[in-house]
């Protein structure tokens, strides 16, 4: 059976304002690398300053939370098909929409999916440790914009440390106190957590130049332990 | 605008083995009443017994925990559909797959949709919260096999006090004990109390022969206080 | 071309309350042996006893037979949901809803594609003569409770003999009594017989014990003739 | 609740080739009328003259037996569309393909529902006898182009009799020649037959100009007794 | 029968970086007041500059065009669901993806529906047409950010005349320079206007400041005349 | 990654009442070949006489515009189907609807695939130039019923002579009289030439007997240069 590394890949790759298609590109090279090294993936974008520009504006014109939901993940999926055209022809063609689309494309000859958010109520976290469950994948790389995890918020204290492993109890209280209003920041929210940990998936949080290192089992980023 | 009132019933509603279909009729009943009171209503459909029956065996043979949900999810549909027979004409006369297509169902001309669950990773709870938001319910009535929020879980410690309110934050520490496998009990778990909490959803935590009472607004069971 | 057998399975197999899933293990351990001599399997779960307590309590409650239908095909794709994930990754992840979904997932690089039932006043029996139809099966096994064509019904007819094969017309005669109402039991109905008669599909009816010993060529149950 | 009856309109009404759409306008006036009268419709085309060519060719073709029923059903949805186009505004605006879409169409604010065949295996007559049984339809019109059915077929057999009312244990005695091919000419298959007893559906069956009269409650053509 | 006017909002509207939601809520006060005068609308929300970030983006990063053309469409859903939010109850509560989904839409009890693009190779102004066309439409305001059709582009020759009608032909000589590739600028492509064309809709270009005026039929922009 | 051609296949082939379906299997015959040879091959089915018969009455009945060529569309997904029919196990089994689904349906197994149109207003040579771009197709066939583009109308004006090759902006010069109506001829209209031009997609215009020919770059019909 094939081995499917299950990528989620921060909305910051995604900032198209300051940056263009230049990060995705990157991205869609290490994805590209990992293929070619014999590992099938699953993508999971994030939504990133796009999606929190419509959840910002929708929220002012009296847009229930479910519908600021359902609004970011329409921008995760523009971010999926981003990916996909970087992609190119190792990347099946469209984003599935839902669990059951997802696996639909497994079954397909293509080795890379792309996919963004799927309902509101769950974050793209989720998403991608849903992923992982689904199918099967050996490891989940949580490809953000820092480079793992630290003993607090590294953007708003400075001293922070990065850990190089860390306990999914420990990591649990280290983020409890992050929001759930869709378009806030959290690295890791309280639900995915709790599917990596129903399902013991091994998983490395990093940066997204990272993801390649962390798929060929190098050393970067921090691994969460059960 | 419509009036909706978000009813969650309990999956111990549909224990047909020893029970048939008695106490979805009282349900129905219940709903119905609602109905003519003016109320527009969803009802979302808990997974009980056969639910629990079909997990077991399926994780027995090997299935991913999202496997799993999505065999809950087929049984909360069939719970559904026994509901909706119960109704009568005055049901929406199929369960809504997606949010989507529940928003669809309010814009029709029946006075009751019943759904059952949504995808993978979100338990029933979860779903009532989030129809709930997206239809701007006025009310979330959590019909449960207890009748209401007590002090610790009334099926083990006989000495627990039932509560006429509970603030949120107070309600998690209570339950926070509770697991997130597939089929396991927990009367309302994380991402629930997380979505009722960033909307402020009126939510009352009643058993399911207190659905009316509580939505005429008459004094039963526990009030979620925000 | 691929060569195709398709599988009814009894829903007799699916007896989680007594067995648990150790029949479809049976079961599965057989497609996956075809699999691996060649061949790629269709399999139609039946409903069984579930199926039967859902459509009871239904009917009491008022549900049209199209609604009992429609049950009833709810619990047989949870059924197949089981058979899936006995069979892991060798099968197609998803259940096909539509003829079309099946043609779909036959043109996927998996070799076992397990599906329920489809649409009110059709049984998983007629289903299973339709997918043979479409895939151009060259084999269809009726995996039942008991281990072939009687000359009378087993359960009842102690003194009913086994046939080692039996023409379309004569088998007619033989079923000629059964009902047409959800739920009830018949060995292959009117409908099912007529689409093997018109696309002369190659049909064994055996026990579940004797799946993989049918699609080998070997002689178990009972043979259909036209 | 509404009151629907249900009408089975002949594939013969849409002779295009011959007759334009002449019939067609013939038939959307008497259901319009219903209409006005306060009735509720839901309308199945049948195949008629196109579908038998678009069948022969592709049997010629190859193409299975199940093959040659999606396109007969393809053909049945171009015939609704016609019936949709002549009867404008009061007409739900698009055809249902599955009976849970025929249910979604029931809660719209249209009278009138046109839907053609749903799935291989199962005749237009089916459809017709499903739809009637899902809506709990007072009536069944079945509008084929003889004006009720015969003590034999009056087209082969010129001294045949037209029946007052027939049981419908004798009417499957009557029909019980009839064929199960793809496009081949048969009055009322036993399916239909079946389903309209389990559920005892009040049937007529009229020649495409009795139609109003039938849904009168007129004395026209053959009443089904059970 | 309902009377629809159809409104295409351009993408102009939904310039959130620079102006937030505020002109959303104007063209939604504006539908809003025309729903309360007692019209249908069906909106069709254009991409802006958002659609043009992800186009360039995809270009870049090697999409075909047909691909840009998707990423566009879900951006003018997205567009789509923030006037929806703007609209609150009166809107239908989710965006059509098909011109059959937009006719079940119609046959909902809401007054106003919004939708964005539907497939590649479609402009949001030949959306627009062909929902007037589906709708039967008594009027089709094309609300743009010119107050009108010009002799020649008002951006680049300030010199250019504003014209109070148009005929169709003479439009489109006027316009015949503009480009087919996603995302560039044109008042009103040869698609659209061959729609408009062949069903003859009476049809006014004018600001989305002048969409209620339009509406009611006063003599603001440009008339096209056929 | 895979090469494919784009075939157009006109309407005329699928004229079943004249020729029966043998038309159809001299072009399935040669789009084996093609396969045979190495390519993949996506179809696009024109609608022919069968379309234009159902356009004639639904226009008569008062069908909108958009409502006909929803007609057309149906039989060209019937027309598809035959082309599938004879096409054996060599055809992706089902006809997509969109272009995700030709997306989908270009990362299974299968070698050809054959679709009809997709959405009103877009005519089946604008699906085929769309599908080639989606594709990223190495060629486009347009196989039509005279073999080559003229210097004027070959059917009215005998002695108009055919193009080795034609530039594009000098074709839509040749062919700017083209109707939009549903249901009339002509060879390219507007749209379908403005997405060649866009993708400057190779393409080659000749009759249904040189399809394999194109195909294999000999020197059949008339080439389009940009
Ligand atoms: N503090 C508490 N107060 C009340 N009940 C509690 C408490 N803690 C735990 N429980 C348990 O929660 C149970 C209800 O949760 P359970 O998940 O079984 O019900 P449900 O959500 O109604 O069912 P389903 O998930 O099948 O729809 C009660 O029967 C009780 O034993
Ligand atoms: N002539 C006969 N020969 C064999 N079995 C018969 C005969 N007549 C009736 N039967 C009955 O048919 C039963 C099998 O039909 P049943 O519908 O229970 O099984 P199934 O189709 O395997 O199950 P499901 O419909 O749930 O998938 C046998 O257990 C037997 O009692
Ligand atoms: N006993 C009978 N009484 C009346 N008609 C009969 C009888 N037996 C056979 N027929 C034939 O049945 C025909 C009607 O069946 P047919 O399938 O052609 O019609 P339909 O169902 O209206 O058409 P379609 O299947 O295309 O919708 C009649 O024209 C008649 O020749
Ligand atoms: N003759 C003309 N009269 C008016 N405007 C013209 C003319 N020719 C070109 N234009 C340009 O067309 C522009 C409107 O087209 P544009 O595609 O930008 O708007 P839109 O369709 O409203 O937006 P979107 O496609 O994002 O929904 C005007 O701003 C103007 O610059
Ligand atoms: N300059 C031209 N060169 C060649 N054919 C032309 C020209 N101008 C018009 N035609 C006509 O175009 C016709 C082909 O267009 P038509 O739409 O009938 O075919 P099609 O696209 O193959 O069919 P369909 O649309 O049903 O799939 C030819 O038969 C010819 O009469
Ligand atoms: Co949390
Ligand atoms: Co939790
Ligand atoms: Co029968
Ligand atoms: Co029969
Ligand atoms: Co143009
Ligand atoms: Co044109
Ligand atoms: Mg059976
Ligand atoms: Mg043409």
């Amino acid at each position: 059976m094939d081995r499917f590394a299950v990528v989620k890949v921060s909305g910051a790759v995604f900032d198209l304002q300051n940056r263009g298609g230049e990060m995705v590109r990157r991205v869609a090279d290490q994805l590209r690398g990992a293929s070619e090294e014999g590992w099938r993936v699953a993508a999971v974008a994030g939504g990133g300053s796009v999606a929190r520009l419509y959840i910002r504006a929708a929220r002012e014109l009296g847009a229930s939370e479910a519908a600021l939901d359902q609004l970011g993940i329409l921008i995760t999926r523009a971010n999926a098909e981003l990916l996909i055209a970087a992609l190119g022809g190792v990347a099946y063609p469209s984003v599935p929409q839902t669990l059951e689309e997802l696996l639909a494309a497994s079954a397909s000859n293509r080795s890379i999916i792309v996919m963004g958010g799927l309902q509101p109520g769950q974050s793209t976290n989720a998403v991608a440790a849903l992923a992982a469950e689904s199918l099967g994948a050996a490891l989940l790389v949580n490809a953000t914009d820092v480079d793992g995890v630290y003993t607090d918020d590294p953007r708003k204290n400075p001293s922070a440390k990065r850990l190089e492993s860390v306990g999914v109890e420990e990591l649990t209280q280290l983020l409890s106190g992050s929001e759930h209003k869709a378009g806030t920041y959290e690295l890791l929210d309280h639900v995915s957590l709790r599917i990596l940990e129903r399902s013991r998936i091994p998983t490395v949080v990093t940066s997204y130049e990272g993801i390649l290192a962390a798929i060929r089992g190098e050393k970067v980023g921090t691994r969460i332990m059960y």
